[in-house]
């Protein structure tokens, strides 16, 4: 990817002396970026632009440019690429639209493409794209026209989408915050979101990162590139829902993926995934500031009013107030008229019109180690202290750099004063007491995650070497009696069982297992054995085996007796799926109307380690009910966890599985047993 | 109140010649929004400013004017009050702080100013306020500078803080939009939000209401008045939470009430509760446009990537997105060049450069009677296109004022460019595709919402007038077979009981009321009987009755012996409680873990009409298991509402009532009935 950024050289295809043609806005972007390296045009008509020679042909250019960019009709664009190969380009951007964004019927094209890029070993942003910006050396891609009003920084940008790549720039220009680099990528025909973020993560002038993704290439691998990395990534992920597939599938060749399989990898990689643009761009802000180590929090602020939401927001967002220190009050003190100030957190300075006080106090209680954090309100109508006010928020950086500790500024006034400051400033200014304190969160957590890798180690007991899964079946459930059969061999605790054919095997399985039993039909093609009447528990002799039988066997000839567990305990479900972008995902929550109706579910993509499955129960709010809930004892966690990570290897080893259930589970305090399971292949 | 906004003249009480006078700030003020009235000066020390003579006294002012306001220190206030009742000056102003704010030995001065009120038959905004403005007559009493950025227009403003209302103005100065009145209450010692409510109802030029408060002064009537009231209000009341109570005390004198309670009441009366400033100024923006009367919404969007995160938000707010009809396409043609667009819902106009279709679009969508509204995103970088999207946009109102139906324009591009759009059109623009979903789902929920009026007919069957509570008790914990008692006379259905005070009298009591039985403690110490091992379920004969009775009886000699309901069932629970600011408060939800863990309970001020019980029930997610979940039987829903209305009106009846539980009542497919209850006096 550096080749891509870095490039000392480009020729950009596609130029014409047309007052239309989009590639002169390409090299217009170089000019007003003010690229740091040679630029060459080619177009089919020749001629000069800007006193740029056009060269009819990519042979013609006497370069061998690092980079080359096409904006030329589609069908063209794989002969210009077979050029650049011939000619030795290695990196090259086609910002060309009509793909296979406009239908499968141009996926040849994209093919003929793959195929080029193969034989030339050369490297392909887009198609259908923007290009990409190094702000840093003023190589400036876009055919959009985008002022260079956001200033170079540290920000790097992944948008699959041009258009809100475009208005990230927007926003950060007119807050003067900075960025690095920019790529939009549009179809990801071949480098995608995840080269990107490889490259960025190690790029030395990024600290942070936004991605819009519509579509994801490569989820673990994603999860990978952001477990390993240092730098926060905040991921907008749209295309969530059933009526956005349509356009996003036409806007950017995007399929939809399970959005809630999204949202728990992002979770488990420790990715900040927001679903507003806002919401984004607020993040990126707080990322600007030193890391939140801690959830203590000083807030400081002019206006009573800001201070009570400020309070509000803390708490919605997990921080505490902690008293202001009487070391904090004395050394304000000596500064202060005497009993002006109610030494309460959040300080309302209402009462106070000497600024260089906030400034003195903003600096101590940031140095004061009892505070993880400041949140700063300042409020003033222009008129009465405007110059005062600026100057006060123009030392705030500088306390911030000096102290190192993060400091958010929330500012309330005009708009053009607001304006005013963000223009004289390259720090970010918050306009909302509810965004500052989300920001200042998302760094809290993001700088204190726990990312547990992917386990890399089978736990032991688990034997995935014995197993033969059936190879193909009429139906795509396995059978329950072959499932129960291979998720003993591998190691999974299952209620004690037997397969009976007919009424006298099954009293004799009965006798067997001991009474009370259960009768539960073995018809692979019954999915809710109990509504279906499938299931009859707690049968205490041979007469209601039965009868019991009689009944059941309706639904078919097999059934299973089960040794009835009577132990006290929680019925609990671990489920899992292969999902095409994730691989293995476990899914867990208590069973019956929580996981049903409240969807009250953890999901990981596996293999987990078993602290991961921990977290994983905690996520889920039933959790209480494991812990002990009303006066009942704590049931065996760690088994419960034990068995989830199991599955995930099970998923893990056994790709041919669709998805799977191990429903209910019973947890007691000392164990975990599985009484009931499904298993659905591929 | 309309004798403080209409007000021809206004005596400003407070003013002296020294710089730092904040009287002279209002005097500014009324100038600076060019006040069609008269305006009188008065300050002790007498002078003249801004060519207006200063009196040294109330007295001295040769006219009664309509209106007086005070800038004077606390202490003064109840003189100077007195003096203006001298007058016969009937409505009043005090911005001055120090008064309960600060602690409860400021209570004296309050009370002296209650009777000053009292006496004259006066009313008074404030005090520790910033006044009020009515910027149709140019009436603006704020000692803190606002600049008249903000035009004249239909939002009506009511503040509890200074600065927060002062922040509105100025979010409404910086997109033109405009208000009609403003009012900034502060500690509200007399004129509280609900009187402003009412007159903003009624204010023929208040078309919507914005209203932040820390603490609520009436809650029952504020909802009274929404309810009978036709204006959307937008309420942000903060003050939620543990640590903002302090704040809040001290800044506006507001105590804290129960917040859920909150919410509950706003949903019942149709007033729209936000909890961050930024969301109640995108909703104020939203009421600004025709009421969004439906779910169906078309979108239009120059950007692909916003199509796509535009859709995602349509389903999250609950829109539907129709395809086009054929007649639109057909329309549409006839102007736009053949194949160049897509004709989906949402509409990607990324490929279309003729910014003359897109408004000829925009207004067959709006028209067009399959559509509700109309979402319309327009993305420009300035140097392409800047004049003709400047067009575009400053057409958009007027397209909405001829159709006279809703779009929310949405528009992206450089912050320069989007405050010059703002600054050329009276008509709200958005930056964010969620913000304006979000305003467009808040019209729709307020214009087609439902609200039931308070219930003023008790219910046939209920006997309110035969019960007597035991007047004190040593502990608020009514008997169990008390509570029992009262609850059967009042007409609610319990499982059979009777009282046992010994072994014997157990065992007849079990034969009478037939097997399985129930014991339970009736020790009204006991609260979670369950827990303490009060509660023996199934006894299915004289043996196991007199074994149970010998345990539970260890908690008291005293026990309720119950017939056992063996009908299945759902456990749910009814519980109530007296809020101090709504009175009587019913709750609801399924019972165990959903409640408890899940805290899937709803709940309604009382008393309630039966169709709102219903809507109740359909707020719990739990509902779903009512309805028959997993093959089971529907529930009797109705008789579950009809309980929780009687519920309600139990409390409305008794205000001596704490609280109370009936939990569980058992809902079968017939009935529904009352297994265990308990009730708290105040």
């Amino acid at each position: 990817m550096k080749r891509f950024f870095n490039a000392q050289s480009v020729t950009v295809i596609g130029v014409s002396n047309s007052p239309t043609n989009l590639g002169r806005a390409i090299v217009y972007g170089l000019i007003r970026y003010e690229f740091q390296g040679t630029v060459y045009l080619v177009g089919a008509k020749g001629g000069s632009f800007l006193g740029f020679k056009i060269y009819k042909s990519v042979a013609e250019v006497p370069e061998t440019t690092d980079l080359a960019v096409l904006l030329v009709p589609a069908r063209v664009v794989p002969d210009i690429l077979e050029d650049c190969g011939r000619k030795g380009i290695k990196r090259v951007v086609v910002e060309s639209g009509g793909f296979s964004e406009l239908g499968d019927d141009r996926k040849e094209l994209e093919e003929r493409i793959l195929q080029t890029l193969d034989r030339y070993d050369m490297r392909l942003i887009g198609p259908n794209c923007i290009g990409i910006i190094n702000r840093h050396t003023g190589l400036a891609l876009p055919f959009m026209p985008i002022e260079p009003l956001a200033p170079a920084g540290n920000i790097g940008i992944i948008s699959q989408s041009g258009g809100v790549g475009g208005c990230i720039l927007n926003d950060l220009g007119a807050e003067k915050l900075g960025y690095s680099l920019f790529a939009s990528i549009g179809n990801k025909l071949n480098v995608n979101e995840c080269d990107l973020l490889e490259y960025y993560l190690v790029d030395d002038k990024t600290k942070s990162i936004f991605c819009y993704l519509e579509g994801i290439a490569d989820g673990r691998r994603m999860m990978e590139i952001a477990m390993k990395g240092e730098k926060p990534i905040v991921l907008h992920k749209s295309n969530r829902s059933e009526i956005s597939r349509g356009i996003a599938r036409s806007h950017s060749a995007s399929l939809a993926v399970d959005d809630f399989v999204v949202s728990a990898a992002c979770r488990q990689a420790g990715i900040i995934r927001v679903d507003k643009q806002s919401e984004a761009f607020t993040l990126l802000k707080g990322f600007q500031l030193p890391p939140v180590r801690g959830k203590r929090m000083g807030i400081i602020s002019r206006s009573g009013g800001h201070a009570v939401i400020a309070a509000d927001a803390a708490a919605e967002y997990g921080f505490e107030l902690p008293p202001l220190p009487e070391d904090l009050i004395r050394e304000v003190e000596k500064s202060a008229r005497a009993g002006v100030i109610r030494f309460q957190n959040p300080l309302d300075l209402g009462d106070v019109f000497n600024l260089e006080l906030y400034k003195l106090l903003a600096e101590q209680l940031l140095k004061n180690p009892s505070f993880d954090c400041v949140l700063f309100v300042h409020h003033y109508q222009p008129v009465f202290d405007t110059q005062p006010s600026r100057n006060l928020i123009r030392s705030i950086p500088e306390i911030v750099a000096k102290v190192g500790k993060p400091l958010a500024l929330c500012v309330f006034s005009t708009r053009a004063e607001i304006q005013f400051n963000r223009e004289n400033t390259a720090f970010p200014i918050f306009t909302d007491v509810h965004d500052a304190m989300k920001a200042l969160a998302a760094s809290r957590d993001y700088f204190n995650r726990k990312v547990y890798h992917f386990a890399s180690r089978r736990p032991t007991g688990l034997s995935p070497s014995n197993i033969r899964f059936p190879l193909a079946s009429e139906t795509a459930m396995l059978d329950p009696t072959e499932a129960g059969s291979i998720l003993q061999s591998y190691g999974f605790p299952l209620a004690p069982w037997k397969l009976a054919q007919d009424e006298e095997s099954a009293v004799i399985a009965s006798k067997e297992l001991g009474y009370p039993v259960v009768i539960k039909t073995a018809s692979p093609s019954v999915i809710h054995k109990t509504d279906a009447g499938g299931v009859l528990l707690n049968l205490k002799n041979t007469e209601e085996v039965r009868e019991a039988y009689r009944k059941v066997s309706q639904l078919g000839r097999k059934v299973i007796i089960q040794k009835m567990v009577t132990d006290n305990g929680i019925e609990w479900i671990i489920g899992g799926k292969r999902d095409p972008q994730f691989g293995p995902v476990v899914l867990t929550g208590m069973g019956g109307v929580l996981v049903e109706i409240i969807k009250d579910v953890s999901a990981r993509v596996g293999p987990i380690c078993h602290e991961e499955a921990i977290a994983m129960l905690r996520e889920t709010r039933a959790f209480r009910v494991l812990e002990g809930f009303r006066g009942q004892p704590r049931a065996n966690i760690d088994a419960l966890a034990d068995m989830i990570v199991n599955v995930s290897w099970f998923l893990h080893d056994f790709p041919q599985i669709k998805e799977m259930d191990l429903n209910p589970v019973l947890i007691t305090v000392d164990k975990a047993i599985i009484l009931d399971w499904r298993i659905a292949l591929c």
